[in-house]
C-alpha cells in the first residue's frame, strides 16, 4: 500500500519566535568554555572518539585504585550552599554556533548542506513540541529539515515505507522517528529498517553494540547520553574512576548513558524500577544521571555531598501561573539537590538543549561522511 | 592471497581420553535438577527468551521495592560453614545429554546434523586445550566439527578468508574464532565478517546490541555469560531485584554478563581495573560474577555473607604436584569464600563446562534455524 496519500511532507513548517539562546539567562558559567575555545578550535565537541579511551586493564591490587580512600567530595557544601548550575543552554549554544560555521564551510566548499528527516506519528502535544524545536534548531544552523507526519492509526508498513523513502533520498543524511510511537507500531522494526548511516539517534542495535564494546566505535551515539557526557566534560568533571549511577534503563537514555559512562571508565551502577533501596545505591554516586520520568523522585537525602547531578527528566507539571499552563520539572528535587550537589543541570535549560545540539552534530557528521567532507 | 596452503583442515583430530563427565565427582547437588527433568522436558535450557522477561517499568516510591529493607542473607553461615558448591559439570552434563538427543532427533527427521567450525590461530597451549575440549564435546553429542589452524604470523586476509569460507559452507552452522588472537589481528574485523546467523559465540555487535536492548532478542548469547545465568537459574537463585556485581568488563564475558543480568532485572554494577575501592562495591553484591583473570583477587572479606559467587576466572598456577605441572585457580579465593557465600562455583568444574555446553546449545540452535527444524 502506498503511503503517499497519508503523508504530509513539509519543509520547516514552524517559524521560530525568537532564537532559543536568548530566552533564558543564567548566572553560572561553565568551567572550561575558554579552554575549549582556544585549544580545541578544530573540533566541535570535546567528547573524544571512544576507541581513543580504550586502555589496557591493569589489575594491580597494590595500586592506588585498590586502596581504601576517604571519599573527597567534589565541592564544598553546607545547608545553604547552592551547587554550580551547569548551563546547558549556553554550552549548547556554543556548539550550535560551531555547527553553523561548519555547515557554511560545507556549503561553500562542496555546495551541499546536511539534511535531516523527521517522522512524526500521531498528535501528541509533547512530541509535536520536541519536533518543532528540532526543526527550528536545524534552521538556525543551516541544516535542511523535512517532516513527514503520519496519522495515529497508520500501519506499520506506512511507517516503514516513510523511513525507506528517506533511506533512499541522498539529500537526507539523518533520519529520526520521534518516540514514543503508538502502541501498535514496533519501534524495533523501524531500527532494523533505518539505514545505519542515517541513524542519527543512535538507536540501531549495531550502534548500541558498538557503543558497548571496547575497541569499537558507533557511527552515532544517542543524542541525550552524548549530551550528558559532553556537559560533564565541558564542565571539567572527570569521569574515569568515578562511581556513576544511572537511574532508568530505557533503550533511549539509561542504557546508552550507562554504556557511554563505562567507555569513559566510570564504575557504573544502573538503578531501575526493580531495584530495591535505590536511594542506598544512589547515595554512593559521584556522578548521577537520572532518566526516569518521575518528578522529584530523587530527593536531597538520596545524594552524596558533592555529587554531580545530570537530570534528564522533563516532566510537565500543571501550573496555572505559567503562560502555557504547565512547567517542566526534572526527576531530581532541584531545591534540595542544589544544597548537596557540587554541580547540577537545571530543568529546563540543562540536558534538553544539549540533546538537540547533539542531534545537529550527528546530522552534520552524517552529511560529512556521506560526502567524504572533512 | 589464497589461504589454502597455510591451512590445515581437520575433522575431530583430537581423541578424547575419557568423557569429561566421569573425571570429577561432586558431593553437592543442584537444587532444581529434578524439577527441570520433569517440568521442562520440551526445552533444553531453563533460561527464558529475553523478550519474555521485558516488563513495564512501574516506578512506585511507596512499593516494597523502595522501602529500606534489612538484607536477608541467602543462607546460614559461620566461620566454618561451607557454601553449596554449584556443580557445573553435572548441570553441563545434563544439558549435553539433552543436546545429544536433539541432534539424534534432527538426524532421524531430516538427515542433517549441526556443524561447528573452529578457527585456531597460533600455538598457544591454553587455546589448543580449549579447542580440543570443544571438539571432544561436539563429538560426544553428535555435532560435526571442523578445525582450521593458521600460523601465528598469518595475515588478516588469510584469517578473514577462512571465516568467509565457513560462512559460505552450508554444512557449517556455527563458527568460532578462538581468542585471544595474535596482536596484529583485529578481532573486530572478524566479528564484522562472520555471518550473524553463525555467530555462536555471540560476539557480533548486532548480537551484543540486541542483548542490551529491551524488546529485542539476540540470535546468540555469548556462551560464558549464558552459562553463568543458566547455572543460577538451575540452582534456584532468583536474579530479579538482586544486587549483582560483575568484576571485569571484557567484550567476551564481563560486558555481556552485565547486560544479561540487567535483562533479568538485577541491579548491576560493573567493577573494572579503574574502579576505586572495588572491595567496597563487591561487598554489596547478592550475586557476584568475576571474570578478571587474577587468581585470588577476591578475598573472603570482599563478600557479603550469603552472596552467590560465580567464578569465571580460570588461571593456571604452577603446581609440581599435578601431573600437568599446573592447576587451575579462580579469581575468587575459594577457601575463604566458601565460608561466607551461600553458593559458589568451583574452578575447575563450575563455569568452564557450562561454557562448552552453551556453545553446543548455540550450535544446535543455529542448525535448527538454518534448516527450519523445530
Amino acid at each position: 500500500m502506498m503511503v503517499g496519500s497519508l503523508m504530509r511532507r513539509m519543509v520547516v513548517p514552524w517559524r521560530k519566535k525568537a532564537p532559543l539562546r536568548h530566552r533564558i539567562s543564567f548566572t553560572t558559567m561553565t568551567h572550561h568554555s575558554n579552554a575549549f575555545n582556544h585549544s580545541h578550535a578544530s573540533q566541535i565537541l570535546m567528547s573524544p572518539p571512544l576507541v581513543s579511551l580504550d586502555l589496557p586493564d591493569v589489575w594491580a591490587p597494590n595500586s592506588s585504585h585498590f586502596q581504601l580512600q576517604v571519599p573527597s567530595p567534589a565541592g564544598n557544601f553546607s545547608n545553604e550552599q547552592t551547587a554550580a548550575v551547569i548551563n546547558g543552554l549556553m554550552i549548547a549554544d556554543e556548539i550550535r554556533s560551531r555547527i553553523a560555521s561548519e555547515v557554511r564551510r560545507m556549503q561553500d566548499s562542496i555546495g551541499e548542506v546536511p539534511g535531516l528527516a523527521v517522522v512524526l506519528v500521531g498528535e501528541r502535544r509533547d512530541s509535536q513540541t520536541y519536533v518543532r524545536n528540532k526543526i527550528i534548531a536545524c534552521e538556525e544552523v543551516g541544516i535542511v529539515s523535512t517532516v513527514t507526519e503520519l496519522p495515529d492509526d497508520c500501519t506499520e508498513d506506512e511507517l516503514l515505507n516513510a523511513v525507506a523513502s528517506f533511506n533512499a533520498d541522498p539529500s537526507v543524511h539523518g533520519i529520526l522517528v520521534q518516540l514514543p510511537l503508538p502502541q501498535h507500531l514496533d519501534v524495533g522494526k523501524i531500527s532494523d529498517v533505518l539505514s545505519l548511516e542515517k541513524d542519527v539517534d543512535g538507536f540501531h542495535p549495531v550502534n548500541i553494540g558498538n557503543l558497548a564494546m571496547r575497541g569499537r566505535e558507533p557511527l552515532f551515539i544517542s543524542c541525550t547520553p552524548k549530551g550528558c557526557i559532553e556537559l560533564l566534560i565541558r564542565s571539567g568533571i572527570e569521569i574515569m574512576g568515578k562511581k556513576a549511577v544511572v537511574i532508568g534503563n530505557s533503550n533511549i537514555v539509561g542504557l546508552p548513558a550507562s554504556l557511554l559512562l563505562q567507555r569513559h571508565h566510570a564504575t557504573v551502577s544502573v538503578v531501575h524500577a526493580f531495584t530495591k533501596n535505590p536511594e542506598h545505591i544512589t547515595r554512593e554516586a559521584d556522578i548521577l544521571i537520572t532518566a526516569v520520568g518521575m518528578p522529584n523522585l530523587v530527593r536531597g537525602n538520596w545524594l552524596k555531598p558533592g555529587v554531580v547531578v545530570v537530570d534528564v527528566g522533563t516532566n510537565p507539571i500543571e501550573d496555572a501561573s505559567c503562560e502555557c499552563g504547565y512547567r517542566l520539572m526534572g526527576d531530581v528535587c532541584f531545591e534540595e539537590a542544589v544544597k548537596v550537589a557540587s554541580a547540577i543541570t537545571p530543568v529546563p535549560g540543562g540536558v534538553g538543549p544539549m540533546t538537540i545540539a547533539m542531534l545537529l552534530s550527528n546530522t552534520l557528521d552524517a552529511a560529512k561522511q556521506a560526502h567524504s567532507f572533512t
